[in-house]
């Protein structure tokens, strides 16, 4: 099986993905009537599998909407014990180190994943285990907040793959790892 | 005269402009056969001056290069008490607040201009002295460095303009500050 991870993730003209206090709402900022959701569903019809941190999970719990994913969800975490009991068919805890957590998976026989969250995605940058960026890019400058990149011990450099427009005002860019 | 300040750069995947220890090569990481200037001409036909800090003055004089600019140039500082002989006429020191550099530049009978240099763009951008920003955007992660963006105290919404490609592999977008 081709084995391959993705981030597909909104950011802000200066990088954050989220405000200085956890915002998220300017992600809404600009209008979208037809709710075009940008990628979204064509992502996850082509993953086996989606990993996210903690943090977005609960994000995620804390929306009042259904369960939003159609494919199973791994949420890494140390602390977490168990999972809201409605979930248990559709969510799996698992921790370790990001290729840990690869092998854990991989042994599932889950190989195409969408990585999510902001730790969790720095952490598997850092072990460049990243092989696809899908980065959309809101004009907004929200000035500080959590950053979508990390530090790295040293550069990467990505192939530019497509770039595509969305609702005249959202410019969104594919870049696989050039290795 | 119709004032305009315009931001024309180029900055990693990640958001730097320059590398950890001032590195720029990387700006030159995609083949550049034909020299694609990726709009810099037209910019300066635009335009009526170039603003630029002491650090960037000192960048490009360090360049092997004859002097690059055929529209006078503004260098902000406190410390350079004079410049090189040679650029006399094409050159002058200003120093001030953003808004003090502008209404001695625009005295002068310049109105529209491109503001250059890592930390005079965060001074101008600061004081929402930007009008419009053009992003070149090249598919590297440098993992640290320079920022283009730095904090602010509120949010600041921009509109896209227009977003281009160069080399199948550089998007240039361009934003304006919409009020």
């Amino acid at each position: 099986m081709k084995k391959k991870n993705i981030v597909f993730i909104a950011k802000s003209l200066d990088g954050f993905i989220a405000g200085k206090n956890g915002e998220l709402d300017w992600l809404h900022s600009i209008p979208n009537p037809d709710n075009n959701d940008m990628g979204f569903n064509h992502l996850i019809d082509e993953i086996d599998a989606i990993v996210m941190g903690r943090t977005t999970f609960e994000t995620v719990c804390g929306f009042e909407v259904d369960w939003p994913y159609r494919k199973h969800v791994f949420v890494l975490s140390n602390s977490l014990k168990n999972i809201p009991e409605k979930l248990e068919q559709k969510v799996t805890l698992i921790n370790g180190t990001p290729q840990e957590i690869l092998d854990q998976i991989y042994e599932r026989g889950f190989f195409k994943l969408y990585i999510d969250g902001g730790r969790t995605i720095h952490n598997f940058i850092k072990e460049d285990l990243i092989d696809e960026l899908r980065i959309t890019t809101i004009p907004i400058l929200l000035g500080g907040g959590f950053p979508l990149f990390g530090d790295l011990t040293n550069p990467m450099e990505f192939e530019l793959i497509e770039s595509k427009l969305f609702l005249n005002q959202i410019v969104q860019n594919h870049y696989k790892r050039r290795k």
